[in-house]
């Protein structure tokens, strides 16, 4: 018998109870057994997240493993009771979740599905949009989640400009860099996705001056962080017809306050920070095959080098 | 100098001539003289189509091609004044058009993108929706259009199901056929895609009997034909929750008439016949491949057999 404790409140058992067993089935783990009350000196796995009860590793004795939910494990390496091999969460869902979300809403837009959404009172208007291969899309950030994204929306036939800080090639993309590249990748850019992580380069990079750049009539899809978009400016260009459309996934503060203008702006849709959830199902295959290879004396996946913290 | 005669009133002259002048410059033919208005005998071809001032061919002696921008070409053949080949349109913008239509309706419904628009006054629910690979589709109907949705829904991750009435192999998806196929395919159908021919084995296809077969919550698109589904019943599936929402693109009578209940219903949303348009852009690019190959004495793309009648 495996003994896995189940230690966490966020994510908690009932979203991950099932999606757990499901995997554990999967994976051929037959004998295991997983609850959120194990006796510490019997437990074999912890499948953790920063807010749990648990937060002193010391009686855990016999534990081989100890497996965050979470991608960031910088608030569990300081703990100095945890002695056990740590693995953090690379869950290929999350990257599924961000190319659904973003091809989602960028085939919403480019299609202009609201328009039809407007216009269910029986006018027949055969308002037919372009093809994919007329509308230019830009994707800022070409780290895994930007790559993905941008192939997808290539597949459908969109002709996709990627855009990062340092040169990079990605096949089937046409890629620029640096700050001459980002005013080209603007400039022809019908629907514009951000997925650039917050530095302080990034930080308010999309601002009147920025927006200005774009095709008048553009789109701006803004999965990655709330900080890259200057608020103000981006409503500005709402406003005066630059932009068409924003759809927008993360906020400088979240939940966004209900009083903040986004908020039932006709040209803003708010989604409250889902494109790119860690998913149980395939979060819990993660864990899965990290047991596996435990039992297997077989070395873990993304097993946490507590040196350099990640 | 070539004489290209331009003579159609639907699609008309404002949308073809950028994109007849754009496809000749690409496909290298320089010395076009495209008009609506040339001297019969100095005509080199014809684009056209039968909603047209020209129904009398005969004073065209040096025509090389008439070259039709419809697909369907059975009010063009029985002109018997028309005696030089004759091309059918054949446009892969339509298929590209069609696949961009149901991969962004259908990713519409799997992220619940109706939900998040409803709710945009300050509330923050962070309802997650599963991911592709949780939610199963099925194409009804395997032809050009069918298999080229399904694939396109595969590559998203989807589980997709491909139905036809005789059996059928495609790489990427499980195919059924039959009745009894039918059944199945249906029975795990959480978006039910439509596109089916119209033949007396299909209409009515869809009613209370087989919309009852589909999983509770199921949402339907029909780009394929209107009297695949009866009206009545697609209406009182909406009604009991059977169905979750229904994106219509085609309908028994069209433009839909003002008082049909489909207008206005809350759980459907009405497409005005755009799935699937010829496109100027693609079906210019047709046309001039055609005057290429004319004028290399190269044998025509989707000349019709008059015998045959296509």
């Amino acid at each position: 018998m495996i003994n896995v404790l189940f230690a966490s409140r966020s994510p908690g058992w009932d979203s991950y109870e099932a999606p757990l067993r499901a995997a554990f089935d999967r994976a051929g783990l037959s004998d295991i057994d997983l609850r959120t009350d194990h006796a510490p000196e019997t437990v074999d796995y912890i499948v953790y997240a920063p807010k749990s009860d648990l937060q002193d590793f010391t009686p855990y004795v016999n534990c081989k493993a100890v497996l965050s939910l979470w991608a960031g494990v910088e608030k569990i390496v300081p703990n100095t009771t945890l002695i056990q091999p740590l693995c953090r969460m690379v869950d290929p869902g999350m990257t599924s979740g961000m190319v659904e979300w973003v091809t989602g809403h960028a085939l919403r837009h480019h299609l202009d599905i609201d328009f039809f959404l407007d216009h269910q009172s029986g006018e027949w208007i055969q308002k037919v949009p372009p093809l994919a291969q007329e509308r230019p899309v830009t994707v800022l950030g070409l780290g895994e989640l930007g790559q993905a994204c941008a192939k997808s929306l290539a597949r459908l036939g969109f002709p996709v400009t990627g855009w990062s800080r340092t040169p990079k090639e990605v096949s089937g993309l046409t890629t620029l860099s640096g700050p001459e590249g980002l005013k080209q990748a603007l400039s022809s850019a019908q629907i514009l996705v951000l997925l650039l992580p917050l530095t302080e380069g990034t930080r308010d990079l999309i601002n009147a001056e920025t927006l200005a750049l774009l095709p008048k009539g553009a789109c701006l899809l803004n999965p990655g962080r709330g900080p890259l978009v200057v608020d103000a400016d981006l409503v500005a260009a709402l406003d005066s017809g630059q932009l068409h459309r924003a759809t927008l996934d993360v906020f400088r503060e979240e939940p966004l306050p209900r009083d903040h203008p986004f908020w039932g702006h006709p040209r803003i849709t708010v989604s409250p920070h889902i494109a790119a959830e860690t998913r149980a199902l395939t979060a819990a295959r993660v864990i899965a095959e990290n047991i596996r290879r435990g039992e297997a004396k077989e070395p873990f996946l993304y097993q946490v080098d507590r040196t350099r913290g990640y």
